[in-house]
């Protein structure tokens, strides 16, 4: 059972100045928790309910993975783990595991598409942008050091385990933007007012921006953009919806450019 | 300056019952509180900060609407907005406002597109699918009792307004959809393994189903769907993610019944 210095620093991962210096993040539940141990990520340790232990036939101590590598698996009792957890309904296991340190070395802009976010802020969206990168085959997601931070609790739990598949890099957008590698690739924009997304022709891969939650695409990332596009609205109201949400925003572009590819 | 008691009700009002009983709900911030004083909706009171007053042109007591309604409008100061407010950053001004009593008599399914939630729990889901229904020209939201609140104020907020403008209904859905006027009108249901949405024919209008988060649509509702759909995934991942978050699914679906009026 891990020790009352153990909780406290559990419960200092909630921030991120202490999950950037431990480079440790939390992951909790029953299935995200599953899919962590069959990935490639490194665990810390692991802190379970009895009955999470016993149903896979494992005991506290050192536990082996598939993959080799060995992670500390405590046995906790419900109090505990309310005392740990960030979730409303705690359930029965929660992990901690090691930063990524993803490289953006040998990815080839040109044969992938990339999801650039500018500032995007809000955890919620974050999440929620990751679960539709990994559905739509996203391979990179590159973020402005100002945006909602991959590894906090929300964002972690709202991705549902795509956290684990796709690959995430905090960049100066510029500087990347700018990159010799970079030279030719299509960067594609939401911006409001856009050409419609529908009836023009998309590439198949290259980068696709989204904006800030208010400000949207900021004016020097915009000077990269390639080809401008929108979403357009069917709003009946007598006034109209400015905008839609960041995430809903981008989970559509990333529709139309797989839609386009199959049906043209 | 409003008493104790005043301060006492408003946040009673965080409480689905009490906004049930009073048939009141709380909007917050400036963009929201202008739009809804230019709305049609009924308004019990407004609690502005004196530099909200003064740039409207406006004096604490009774305030005229454009649509020769009142409302009662009240000084506050930045202390006392926090106390009431559910924002992590309070604004300028909230307001209660009257729950709309919407009637869905005479309105025709079969000229216009409705979204059907079932057991949606999520507020935050809520409230972006409601801000994407408003942008796509959905004339109604019928969710099942069991839905997550329009007027909880998580949802209010993430409407981003869009909630003046769409018209919501709580209702028995099954009867809903076995009553008379519903006769051949298309049920679209998203449901995991259906046909791809991109390639196939969709109605200009109809019902389109969502189900609740984990379990999806429930058994007795998707015997009266018509056409089954699926938004494919093209994830490159190990294992591979389940599914889309229901808001993002429910807009990409919506995108594609307009897109394809357009592009066919």
């Amino acid at each position: 059972m891990p020790g009352i210095n153990k909780i406290k620093f559990i419960n200092s991962l909630k921030q991120k100045k202490n999950r950037k210096q431990h480079s440790l993040f939390i992951i909790e539940g029953e299935k995200m928790v599953d899919e962590l141990i069959d990935s490639h990520f490194d665990i810390h340790s692991v802190y379970a309910l009895k009955s999470w232990i016993i149903e896979r036939g494992l005991a506290p101590g050192k536990v082996l993975r598939a993959n080799a590598q060995k992670f500390a698996l405590y046995e906790i009792k419900g109090p505990e783990l309310e005392r740990i957890s960030s979730l409303a309904t705690p359930n029965k296991v929660l992990a901690l595991a090691r930063m990524p340190s993803c490289t953006i070395e040998g990815y080839n802009p040109a044969k992938s598409i990339t999801l650039m976010l500018d500032k995007v802020q809000d955890p919620g969206n974050l999440g929620t942008l990751i679960r539709s990168a990994d559905w739509f085959g996203v391979d990179n997601i590159i973020l402005s050091e100002d945006s909602a931070e991959a590894t906090n609790p929300k964002v972690v739990q709202s991705t549902m385990g795509s956290l684990l598949r796709v690959r995430f890099h905090y960049l100066d957008l510029l500087s990347f933007l700018k990159s010799p590698g970079m030279e030719g690739i299509p960067v594609i924009g939401a911006l409001t007012g856009a050409p419609s997304v529908y009836p023009v022709s998309l590439p198949e891969y290259g980068v696709i921006v989204l904006g800030n939650e208010s400000q949207g695409i900021s004016r020097e990332i915009e000077k990269h953009v390639t080809q401008r596009i929108s979403i357009p609205s069917f709003s009946k109201g007598s006034s109209s919806p400015q905008s839609l949400n960041v995430a809903v925003a981008g989970s559509i572009i990333l529709s139309e450019i797989r839609r386009k590819i199959i049906t043209g």
